[in-house]
């Protein structure tokens, strides 16, 4: 049996959910919005749900030209379909340290939903006013996961890193200016982190972070 | 109750073992011999255990005139003293691409195994030979979670993390040269890695991938 | 005998194609339009075709005035005119990592049919799901050189470097976002690859890659 | 009236005194014993103090060759000979993140304490164990002025911001690894904070904080 | 009592004036103009002042339809409402190298204004005619603290901190080109400055240096 | 005397021309276009003559409404007003690597001319085709002083700087894509030249090459 | 079958002289002389031949204790043992810019040399003394394959880059300083290079030129 | 005639003088004391003087072997043998900012004492204590050409640069820390300078600029 289906501009890996649990998901950025509905449409055939990451208002309505149930939220530029069909132990706390990282914070939110996970949404705990942070430490430290997204320098994630006995995952975003260099000092100032147990994605990219949190209690729900 | 104790150059976080399920670990580099002996001693009182990473022979002596039992692994340089009184569940797979990156692996596997993990050692997987990795794919599809050690351009990690329905943690290393930029180049190329579900942590971090697996074991151990 | 031929803003190499096989390819990007048809113009009348890269749709509107039967494709901003008089041996494979690399595959293509050559597309084969690549095997190992397009961490290029019995020629994209740095980080990952034999052309050059194939079946052509 | 002497290899700006408060202080790295020797001999006598930084043993010896009362501290690098006239008032805290910054540290205590500041150590207050930092919370409140010594994230920098009415001048230290870049991602971190009212210094420049907070003090004096 | 107010995409620190003497500034960039809207409002109603930098001209009129005493200044794009009760002492020399580097200065000047302070402006004495700026010296001399905004190479500070006896604060422009990499090069240049006693803020970060500034003249007022 | 006019925005350095032999020259970038008519306006009436660089037709627009007979080229972005009283001994050969160079060369040669320099135009040179340049070498060789602006590797700086006894001076462009870095490279690579006798200026700084090649024919002139 | 042996710290690709052609090729640096002697023993008995690159005089003394046969060379830190069964038709002609970038083209030559190629040395060619290079035109022009092996601004390669028909491979050296980034603007050069037809390999990488190389003549072998 | 000679490993370009003035001068890092020998040996014989920079100690040793009126100064590391035989006509003023950049710039004077200069030497005249400088002015103002030697930001060249009607030459060295990056820093500041006129070399590169002054003060000569 192949695992995948040649459609000449994508070879669709239709195996991936029996191999990782969940189906392909689609990176619209690059991808011309024909493109997109080929492939959701595809997707949605074969598993019955589908995810579109940064996706364009365009893309969004050709998707739900053939599927009007299909969802698409501006500020995490989602497209989604259906859902995972089993629900996700535990909850995933997703933290950020301003206003202008809830777009990337909603990426990380829509997947980790999109496959089977609760949620906690708390925003606007950056550091300056560290009494914002430390009103939460009870419900961060409730959480199976910390998805921690920050810009700037991101010291949210070092002083959250102390703080928990679960996984911290670190989202840098491209929020500062200047020395900021795009979000490439966020990045590398939260993998020189001085707290333990924190692992990092790629800037912005709050489809990853969410994505492993969700591989993290997938392996929970699968070991008890 | 305090959370910690004054001992001038350092403030021991003597609460860290209840806040997050392990105490503090020292990073050896980047102090004197005394100054890691004087903490150790703090922490072997306190905790019944300790664990320095980044140490050197001297400071190994040091810590074992006054502890004879604890051990030092010149690879992976980590002293270690006692270990974690629960053994977590489930298994870390720990793969290498090359013979040149285990001595990161084994920081790994020493912390991870301190905190009371189990350990499957895959080593050099890299995939100029895929077939090698191929045949290890049942071993690693049994983990609970991988971690996946490289230099160079790391690509190890981009294929395991299609392969797998469990969170990979990624180390990227400093071995390589040239446009290797000393592991920087393995560093952005993992964060830019076109598999989902794989986080990273800093450039020879072994400790760091060790401790998230640990954490998230932790969280299994706990939430069953 | 002089080689090339003054135009004030532009001294036209014409003895080119007798020191290298092949006339002047022009670069359209920072010329005028103006400027564009000038050159191909006069490098018709001397070779009897022409190859322009990132040529704008201007530019190809008008070369066509004077020389209808150019064509212009635009996913790989190529204007072609006229062909190699001689069939290349061989066939050259062009993978691609994933959708968006197929502009760029596009200009290593036309670039190596003007030449001459025959083409084997591969396209998406990226290795996050392996097995679409190794499906391929076969085919890509029948090809007399590889050209593999790929973007993010291009980790492609590794695995298919180790299987082959054939050159490789590595063509980083500019696909990606935040650690990807516009293609630098992909340009360096392909540099530092475990994988022998493999070179590298510049950021998004298609042109090269396919230019660089030609010159290798060419040697081909004029060894036997 | 001529404000510097010519001697040939150096230039000495006797000057500075009346203009800035302070003798010239002299940056020993680059310099051989003996250029500083003469140097510090003639800063003696015209200004009854001296102050030599990143300063060898050798430096060192040879300056107490003449003036035995010169002190040498290996740990700041600092020369001193003499001190300020008159006590600023108030007081500078200086904090370091972890223990590997103390000798930076030392360099900003020993130019400031020369310049006639009194200072509080708080060291190892790194907010990977915020109770820590908190803990001190008053200390640092009461000081004039605060310098905080960071290496790796920086992230003590941020929440210390935030926390006081006073000015807080930061120094980056070469603490960490890896994507640490020899400090650069610090002094990067550092400057994208997000707490106001923070300014930087060069990485481990320890000297320029405690000059920078002398300043303050020297203007609160002669303000009142 | 609780230190800040919970508004769900914003935590408002409303404890910070008591903490630092000012209250909380808003960053505008990467907000919506709802946004800051909703938050002026609030801080104007907690503390009877509000300043949003980095604000847009939609932003500005979202504000002024509820508050139409609010100022906006499209230069230094500062929205204005209301002023610090108490009068700062001393003055502040704001320094320029050339004419474009006038909007990061109005920054700065108009964030220390709301703050209490009074202002020198000195614009355009940049060091390739060195006696423009020497012919200020006695004004910049008579300061009380000494901000210095510069582009390119940023040489400015160099030469005015070593003219006097005062903190001198830096801010490295984005003026230039090429080489100036957008500013990180000038940021580069004053860190590694031959003057002592300066600090540095981030590029085009007027607001930094102001509040510092005002920060410093607070210690005076406080002081005295 | 005053060397110097204080217009608020600008402090017009009117003592340059007696310094250094010619007028301030006005960068118009980052300026508007009211600003650059005053300065252009006080400077005409003071020098008789005025030079922008990088100036836009809204700026010539300003300027020719007061001093109908200045003129503006739209390659180069240059407003001249005026010449130099003195014509300069000797001639400036100017070379480009490729037709995409040509705008920058001419921002050398309006400087240069209007400086009162002869100009020898030596364009789209670049290596790859050899003979181009080596046929213009007795051209090349009878320059006073050369200046070869190129873009890409700027392999054309090392070949020339081997063939003549004059001074050469490199301007890298900005033409390029890709590991070109925005003309980063372009200017490394020139530094790091295996060629003698070549100094360099910032990318795309045709104004800073002919200003530097005028001193010298300056030199020259007054030398003789 | 299996294609590799597993031998704990390595799994031997013995597969790979089956599907490449030529045997796995030993990457000395950062394994043990231990560790190398076990690898090329093996290699030895599967193959009959074995290469080890970036080796150590300790390396090559353990290798001869049991092969003595094998050949240390130090200048391109080389260990063979035996030699394609297989001589390869055509030539490489191996160029260097200067001295100092022999040992690097020595490794190119001592790999080519051991898959079966012909090998022409055209060293100290670099462009500052053009009539160097264009005196072994003929030569150049007869090989099948050119390396150029330079540092530097790598200005060689563009100008062969356009002399040939045949493939040009290029390898960056470190030879330089300053602006030259340890061959990091080589590598940006030669990428950036306005010649067609070249391909890069990493810094100092002579090994993957001559590999490359060997790979292409393989092809004219087989083809023909 | 053929312009150079083949030595093997060397091709001397014995046409070099004829060309441009001067013989080839010997880079002697990266060679060996015997590969220097031999070619210093050959060009003694051919043009009756050598030039060496970057010499070892040993270089010279050989050298004197042979040659022992040759000169070795440790400060510049030059070997130097005979001397131009036209005295060329002015004077170049050779400036550094401190005591640290003298052996950059004794490399630069022995250079062009050696092509037939005359030197004036003006060291330790940063701008830190501008009256150093201002007091120098009409020594500077009186040279043909000005060579400034600098490290840290390098802000001497953009006062230099702005007091003198002759050209400027700018050297950055290596000297500072930190955000200096190894003289990085101070070459991408010198290139964005603000002051007209200035070229700049490589760092620490005091021979490029000693042989450009050489070659303006060789076009005097000969123009006269």
């Amino acid at each position: 049996m192949n695992a995948f289906e040649d459609h000449g501009f994508v070879k669709l890996d239709v195996g991936r959910e029996e191999r990782t649990g969940h189906p392909e998901v689609v990176f619209g950025q690059g991808k011309t919005a024909e493109q997109v509905a080929v492939i959701v449409s595809r997707l949605i055939e074969v598993h019955g749900r589908a995810l579109v990451t940064r996706a364009s208002v365009e893309m969004a309505e050709r998707v739900k030209e053939s599927y009007p149930e299909a969802t698409y939220d501006e500020q995490s530029r989602l497209i989604r379909y259906g859902q995972a069909a089993r629900k996700l132990p535990g909850k995933i706390a997703v933290l950020t340290g301003g206003t202008s990282d809830i777009p990337v914070a909603e990426e990380a939110i829509g997947t980790a939903e999109w496959m089977g996970c609760d949620i906690d949404r708390i925003f606007d705990v950056g550091v300056a006013g560290i009494d914002r942070l430390l009103a939460q430490k009870e419900r961060i430290r409730e959480a199976s996961v910390v998805i921690g997204v920050a810009g700037m320098e991101g010291a949210l994630i070092s002083v959250v890193g102390g703080l928990v006995r679960r996984p911290v995952i670190a989202v840098p975003t491209s929020v500062g200016y200047g020395a900021n260099l795009q979000g490439i000092t966020t990045l590398l100032a939260m993998m020189t982190s001085c707290a333990a147990g924190v692992t990092v994605v790629n800037i912005d990219n709050g489809f990853g972070a969410g994505y492993q949190a969700a591989m993290i209690l997938q392996l929970v729900a699968e070991a008890t």
